[in-house]
């Protein structure tokens, strides 16, 4: 019996509801002693690898490719699964896929990890080619604008001469502004969310803590510390830190509330434990796992570096060139990067009469929102990829 | 020629200006075997040194006294200088002495160090008799309730039955709220600075890590290092944490800024260091110089237990038997402990109709505020100590 209408698209609702499927990541080289990549700092660099993901499909003209940009702790695994088995989607498999925000029935959305990183492409982890030995700390300074050069080198050789947006949460949205920066002719639209042209005093202190801790760990070793124990206790400290202002006072007081661990009244020993405690610990525990300890320090340097207004004297000088559409959105609750730094953004556009859309959503996930609230993003994201002057 | 009027009163000026002048620790045994410290837990434990200093004259009917109660890592050492070329005075020098917030003209004011700490009342760094060897983890587990429990007897010996005042900040704040829910009748008024009935799961995760840091440095050895080289890097990076809780995002920006230590421009090496850093690492170098890591983990726990709510089953109840006055002030930019949680407490004694002042002062520098907001806690403070029942 064929299927009647109905029961096809009924079908075609849960297919989408699955969202990608299952993904396969891919490695592209991007930089050779030949063609070496010139870093901000004017030292050139060679080899670089990237690993990327893609959704969907490149359209005849090369005209619907969105690239993503990840978080610190992210990588280029957005979306889906990587095997049938796989219990851990992409880090905004809520976001992309047919029918979600980043619609891959519509655009070819492309997602890599950056340079620095540790999730794939080239980091200190790596060999260098000269020594034949890890980086360490060998490698080079990176920042935000070279993770953009290495990102814009990906997104040429996928023959892709225009991106129709670049979109990032928290450093990915830092990355998403330096697009609009030094590329502005590449992309058409840019979405920043949960971010900032500047990290505060405040956050640049978390950050030092966090590299403090793993410093501070005597398996760190200088750095010098691949094939053998790594600095698992200081880098766990780091992350707790770290996880600490991604969440808000108000979240942790949902989530956790004072509850202790296994027990319903104190015992006055310190196994009393709070359910905040152990969580903060299994999560510093599971991402040493995943994560290096010198690209945790080599990232949050490269955050806390980032600084347009400082770099080309003021955010109307940054944003001179940039004729892009923009897409603004922070959070209430977010103290890391508080709504008051994004709107510095969107004031100074606005001075430059550019295109901005900017809405501060009322939610109390604190920084991490961005990956949280896809009821909200899901329209405010697809209208504003969706214009008159888009793909089709 | 004898001084006129004039010079004798510009004398007197200068005279009260300088404050308490030079002060002596003292210390008395308040438990013995003979007559134990019950604590909280219900264990008894002997025996019980205090450190404490005092400013000012008790009167002939020992109705002038105030107890001040130190902050986390303060001491008893409030006011007043240990001789004359010591450079740093009291914690709270700037509202303690002849004409300040605490008048030493009219009240004996007097502060200990708490149980558990490492400023000369017995803690976890002394020897415990019955092994000869440091107590270390061995030290009971101590509540705000039994640093007030302490605190009475030392004031019954020192010839006080019933305290003007009692008064703190922070941890102090808590002491504060304990004293007027377990001895409401041994003081007349409560003021209550930057504090909480009940820390946040925010505040306890920031603590954790405090405390995580600690017990991740291998020479803290499971608490047994005394003798030997203290865990000098975790206890560093704890206060590290706690001093980013302590300010504002707004005062560390005007005080620091993106500002670069000893540099103009980035080198784009990891020598590039923002001076918020330095002065991290700086104030985390000197803390290990005079606080032990086990008081660290000890004072902690006994904020993050301190819960009047869930103990007594609500504010109310908690505050049923007192019928102290109460003053109560929180700060805007305090993230630590939020004015939200200071208004609890006072909506508490409003509805069982109890004598509240409450004031919240708009100021920016964070939970510190209490330390450093002398010119408009004078006159509250002043005011409050002064009505037509005080000692006069």
């Amino acid at each position: 019996m064929r299927p009647s209408v109905d029961t096809w698209s009924a079908f075609l609702t849960i297919a989408r509801m699955a969202g990608v499927g299952i993904v396969t990541p891919q490695t592209m080289m991007v930089a050779d002693s030949s063609d070496p990549l010139i870093l901000e700092s004017g030292r050139e660099f060679s080899p670089v690898r990237v690993q990327f993901e893609t959704y969907g499909s490149l359209n005849a003209a090369a005209s619907n490719a969105i690239l993503l940009l990840h978080a610190f702790s992210g990588d280029a695994h957005a979306a889906g699964r990587h095997s049938a088995d796989d219990r851990h989607p992409g880090w905004w498999d809520t976001m992309v896929g047919p029918g979600r925000s980043f619609d891959t029935d519509r655009f070819f959305v492309i997602c890599s990890n950056v340079i620095g990183g540790c999730q794939g492409t080239t980091g200190p982890g790596d060999t260098d080619p000269e020594t034949g030995e890890p980086y360490g700390l060998g490698f080079p300074v990176v920042t935000i604008e070279d993770m953009v050069r290495v990102q814009r080198r990906l997104v040429e050789r996928l023959g892709i001469r225009r991106l129709h947006a670049v979109a990032g949460g928290s450093m990915g949205g830092m990355q998403a502004l330096q697009w609009a920066v030094s590329e502005p002719d590449a992309v058409d639209r840019i979405i920043v969310l949960a971010s900032t042209p500047r990290p505060s005093a405040q956050a640049i202190a978390f950050n030092a803590v966090g590299r403090n801790a793993i410093m501070s760990d005597e398996r760190w070793n200088g750095g010098n510390y691949y094939g053998r124990e790594a600095p698992a206790r200081g880098l766990a400290i780091a992350r707790m830190v770290g996880h600490i202002t991604y969440l808000s006072d108000e979240s942790m007081h949902e989530k956790f509330g004072r509850r202790l661990q296994e027990r319903n009244s104190f015992e006055f020993d310190f196994s009393d434990q709070f359910e905040v405690e152990s969580y903060l610990e299994y999560k510093g525990g599971t991402f040493v796992d995943r994560f290096d300890a010198n690209s945790y320090i080599y990232l949050s340097k490269a955050i806390d570096y980032f600084d347009l207004a400082g770099k080309y004297g003021s955010l109307e000088s940054a944003f001179g060139k940039s004729q892009n559409k923009f897409l603004v959105v922070s959070y209430t609750s977010d103290w890391l990067y508080p709504s008051y730094q994004s709107k510095e953004v969107v004031v100074s556009l606005m001075r430059l009469q550019r295109d901005v859309t900017y809405t501060e959503l009322d939610c109390p996930f604190g920084h991490d929102s961005f990956l949280l609230e896809t009821d909200r993003q899901t329209p405010l994201i697809g209208s504003f990829l969706e214009d008159t002057d888009g793909p089709g």
